[in-house]
């Protein structure tokens, strides 16, 4: 399609309210503007620091470290906090937000956010709790850009009410993610942590974990890490750079789900272990012939570039 | 410096010879004509769908099943065959082996080879073992590419021998590594075992294990896993797609090193566990501030793109 034949944009959310204006928040608002379907946007971060960046980037109209001014006459209200931070957040609005308005979050653990923002939501509101699996390892406002969701999935955990405004609210939030380029899907809480403990948060951990391990060898330097990291290690570091503050959060509140998850894992990775401590050629081979079709699905699935080396090297 | 000012390629190997010519070996050839630093090329591959393909790419004038035949008058032979065919792909080629020729190979693992090649090599050849860390995910012919060695490591781990035309042929080699864009380290051979353990033999297995463990999920989908690894599962796959014999070898023939180092990890696996279990936010914070840096030394020491999601997202 070219711009010619694009129907004009139509205002999803007349105004648009975010608080925690970081990576996630901050491509939102990029997002929306560049689509042109939030009209008024206003920002609520508790740190200095970001409010200065973003009044600079020119984000928002509104830009103040109280969240109960922020959300004053928004449609739509993003709390885009670390998980353990949403109910406080929530608490902080609540004064400020209007009836009717639609109130949603981008944590990453859905289970106690849920929770946190329905316990916290004044009467009136629209909670409808999301996730968009999408970010980079980099954080703050000016990490992030326009096309960060694009053609990924944002998942929404709507409460179980079926009542037509709340069937309205979610329509209407499904429709502006969509228009930020993202594929939406709905879910049951419990099962989107369950997914994302294997899809996310034990990559996590495990990242963090052997860069960590890798830091602390007596025998190899950090230097010799660094310098021979292209055999593999440099992938892990990616997500392992992530903002610690979100990850603590995120192991705090999914715990069950990661500990299940993590059991799994080690078992596999113990009988592994054994087959290399006995030499079991056939199993070892076994396991690393099964796994390369899980990447061409991801790759056909449009979630991972095709390019070697994820594309990262320049091949002349 | 420009083209006009560059000094003409000068020859350091009037023949190369390449035995297993897959992305690595045929990666070789092609840094090596396009510096102009080789003359002739020999190719021994033991599959016949290889040597069509290389036949295809123009990449040999000679492409044979014979080793010995392929390192005839060759002064730089390159054994490119996983790790556990070295020692047979060595006597193979023994009977062709010219005196004074070098003998290399670009296996992942070391103790294991320097000694399998050491056994087989005839006498009056010099044998400087070596490994080049570099690679994709990808294997075959096909998957080569000149610019694959341009600013990553080559570690050689000669003998201990300190004769004058031993120190001239691993001059030469050196050389050689440097035209065709690699920086050379020497090391001890178990100590490479060690440090690969860490930078490249690990990472792969806990890659291999973490996506063939997501793949026996009974409650998560094999779709689902491949719609949300965005959230940093994605990461794993790129080098659990890697090459099942290749890997298999090292892993057997480099035990004790990846059993330690696999210790280790486990250890504080374990450890963060155990405190995601009891809540210990502070101890998963500690960690996670950590291993930023790291991230940070890898892009400054040039072996891995500073750009977000390794530069795979297109930012528009």
């Amino acid at each position: 399609m070219t711009d010619q034949t694009e129907a004009p944009p139509k205002l999803i959310y007349a105004k648009l309210a975010v608080i925690g204006c970081g990576l996630i928040g901050s491509s939102m608002i990029r997002a929306a503007r560049a689509k042109g379907i939030v009209g008024k946007v206003a920002v609520a971060d508790a740190n200095a620091q970001h409010r200065e960046r973003i009044e600079a980037l020119g984000l928002a109209e509104t830009v103040t470290a109280d969240a109960a001014q922020a959300v004053k006459d928004a449609d739509l209200v993003v709390f885009a906090v670390p998980v353990m931070a949403m109910g406080e957040a929530m608490a902080a609005a609540a004064p400020g937000l209007k009836a009717g308005a639609t109130v949603t979050d981008v944590g990453s653990v859905k289970g106690a956010v849920c929770e946190a923002l329905a316990d916290a939501a004044p009467g009136g509101v629209f909670v409808v709790p999301g996730h968009p699996v999408a970010g980079t390892e980099q954080s703050g406002p000016d990490a992030g850009f326009a096309t960060l969701f694009e053609n990924r999935w944002t998942i929404l955990t709507p409460q179980s009410r079926d009542d037509a405004p709340y069937q309205a609210a979610l329509e209407r939030l499904t429709e502006f993610w969509m228009a930020l380029g993202a594929r939406v899907e709905l879910m049951d809480e419990s099962h989107h942590d369950l997914v994302l403990a294997v899809t996310s948060h034990l990559p996590h951990l495990i990242a963090y974990t052997i860069v960590g391990a890798a830091a602390d060898l007596e025998e190899v330097t950090e230097g010799e890490v660094m310098k021979y990291s292209a055999g593999g290690f440099r992938d892990f570091t990616r997500i392992a750079a992530s903002d610690p503050i979100m990850w603590r959060d995120v192991f705090l509140t999914n715990r069950d789900a990661v500990l299940e998850i993590l059991g799994r894992f080690t078992e596999d990775l113990q009988a592994a272990s054994r087959a290399i401590r006995w030499g079991e050629g056939e199993k070892l081979e076994a396991l690393f012939r099964r796994t390369r079709e899980i990447r061409l699905g991801i790759v056909a699935a449009g979630q991972e570039s095709a390019e070697p080396n994820f594309g990262r090297d320049k091949r002349e």
